[in-house]
């Protein structure tokens, strides 16, 4: 048996250890800030809020302060949606509800936002852990599930009517999900509950995306055009199947997020004017905007009944206001009833499918799906002249 | 004094902590991968490089792994350098050289990156321990310093000479400074090395930005034209003095960063077109695109000499090669002498000097002085008639 003098050296050489390790943990953690009460603009090293304050100082926001207010639900905590909670955090959002149900992996490493030792951690556990300590005056919410399924949509539709800071609805969905099925599942969310959304989508082979504000009745929705905005976009799950996948950018990823959020603040801080559709292609730096007005003969009847309420609410305002209004907030391009996206093919295709784009389109946009050129004549040159054309090119379209 | 079984406890206790703390710390330790030797394309969940050797399979990138053979040089590691060489860094590249002379402090949380914890670390220092945890694929080499000094200036003009994987040349040089002496300390360099490289910038009021090529010799150096481009971007430390701050926000500067890296990547790995000069105006989601031929009287003696090269190089190559070439590499826009750049004022000060822009500049695209609509007629109406309209207007602008 050792001596007790053995036995004491032994314990302070384990304390000493122990403390060791303990101050090493302690430069980890003391440093992080505690929650701060009210936002201030005072021009000091310490205040994380100085450089957003500015702002205000600028002329450029009125009321920056108001952002704490906010709550935004963000749908796909994956290349788009992880950077997307990231800035707003960083903004200083009131409240975000973070949804997504896949893993983080080392094959994710690509693009921002996630680190090597959080593999095999759920999307949002493993965001939220990293944005609650990179910005502890954000509350968040997170849901480790498939929105898609029966009882998660039920759960999914109460948390965006009643999740916000007070309770009640949020201010605004974020889609950032990568397939059709969760992006229908927004769409018919936000539809019934008159909620405004803003879907975005980067394309299969990383070079091109785009960010679409949806707002029930008074734009396009997810279902009154054929789902040519994210068709290539195929589903991750269904690519690694079959031994390949999507590529993907940190750099078109990134830059994607950046138009999210941004038009993000400009739609709830009340600057600049919000964006209805902007695309963006790498290879050329192309960055095609445009508009489209909800579909009439819409399948979804929700999206059917809040045009009516919209017409109404417009019919009621004052004459001269509401055309000032309507000039300012959307601007008709010439093809109201072009059903168009951001090509997501290559440059050759592209070329070669030239002669077959619907006309109408603006300069430079050709539809997702691109269909070879030895088939028969296309059949969507009516798309410009009648009401009747949207619906028969979306029979063409689901035939395809 | 205690007795043996007392201590014996003791040590039990300890010994367990200490385990518990070894554990607790390889959890973050132990799942961070192995350098990786070669590229794989094999779609695992584990393979960091899946998503981007996917660009391959989809015939946008011929080669993708010749990413690990090249180096570029980061100047300025804020809020758009920190997160350019994590864009580098996740997307694989051979070596980083980051330059800096700045701390992390808490008022740089509005923007990507950096975490509260690194508060009072060099931003060089914090920058690679992130990045080589992220990738440790990636070399990195990191210099705290201020390369505007005579000492460091000589050390860096070395390091962009000498500090690539082979010991040769950098392949990239790319400004992410904020400051007019860091910019004009790059151009020299590189100038007199013959060296590439990207310029970046971000306006005081956080929603503009830009990025600029310039190849000495073919296109404008940043002495070529006044230095109009970053007038407003004015140094960090005088407006601390003054207890403001430039405004800055994450969604502009990830978006600038963005756009940099994927025009980096364009110009190493030979894909799509890189574009020379693209602009981003926030508030109207605004891109303007153009491109400067670099001034024949340009104050840089270098920049005269490989103007010279340049046309001797051009003069040589057989007639057709050389009308393809210059046809694909820039696009002469019709002001070749106009010096613009987009806005970085408020829109109401645009508004205000809308009478007094510069004529041949293109559309959307204003000076970044605005002279007050009082002072005499506007003097530099003859910008694009002669070449001698340039140096007037200089000397116009070194006298405000």
């Amino acid at each position: 048996m050792s001596s007790v003098e053995e036995l004491i050296a032994k314990i302070k050489i384990l304390e000493d250890q122990l403390r060791q390790k303990k101050e090493n943990e302690s430069v980890e953690t003391v440093t992080v800030r505690d929650k701060i009460t009210s936002m201030s603009a005072e021009v000091v090293d310490s205040n994380p809020y100085s450089r957003l304050m500015a702002l205000k100082r600028m002329g450029i926001v009125e009321n920056y302060e108001k952002i704490r207010e906010f709550t935004v639900a963000v749908v796909g905590i994956g290349g788009v949606g992880s950077v997307t909670a990231e800035m707003l955090t960083r903004c200083g959002i009131g409240k975000l509800l973070l949804f997504d149900y896949d893993k983080v992996e080392l094959a994710n490493m690509n693009r921002l936002f996630f680190q090597p030792h959080q593999a095999g951690m759920s999307k949002v556990e493993a965001a939220a852990k990293t944005l609650n300590f990179i910005n502890p005056d954000v509350e968040f919410e997170t849901y480790n599930y498939n929105i898609t399924t029966v009882e998660n949509f039920q759960h999914f539709m109460d948390r965006v009517k009643y999740g916000s800071l007070k309770g009640k609805r949020v201010d605004l969905v974020l889609s950032c999900v990568d397939n059709f099925e969760a992006r229908m599942a927004i769409n018919t969310a936000c539809n019934e509950l008159n909620q405004v959304w803003i879907e975005s989508g980067v394309s299969e082979n990383a070079v091109s995306g785009h960010i679409q504000v949806v707002i029930p009745g008074e734009t396009a929705c997810f279902a009154c055009a054929p789902p040519l905005v994210v068709a290539s976009n195929i589903d991750e799950k269904t690519l690694k199947k079959e031994g390949v996948c999507a590529a993907s950018l940190p750099t078109t990823m990134g830059i994607v997020a950046g138009f999210l959020v941004q038009n993000t603040l400009k739609y709830l801080l009340g600057f600049g004017s919000v964006t209805y559709y902007l695309g963006y292609s790498a290879l050329q730096d192309f960055f095609p905007t445009m508009a489209m007005k909800p579909n009439p003969i819409c399948d979804d009847s929700y999206c059917r009944l809040r045009q009516k309420e919209f017409k109404e609410k417009e019919a009621l305002k004052p004459k001269e206001t509401l055309k000032a209004k309507e000039e300012e907030k959307i601007v008709h391009e010439e093809n109201d009833w072009g059903i168009s996206v951001i090509s997501e093919t290559t440059e050759e295709e592209l070329r070669m499918s030239e002669g077959e784009t619907v006309p109408g389109l603006v300069e430079g946009v050709t539809l997702a799906y691109t269909k070879p050129a030895s088939t028969q004549e296309p059949q969507g040159e009516s798309v410009q002249e009648s009401n009747q054309s949207l619906e028969e090119l979306m029979a063409q379209m689901k035939s395809l």
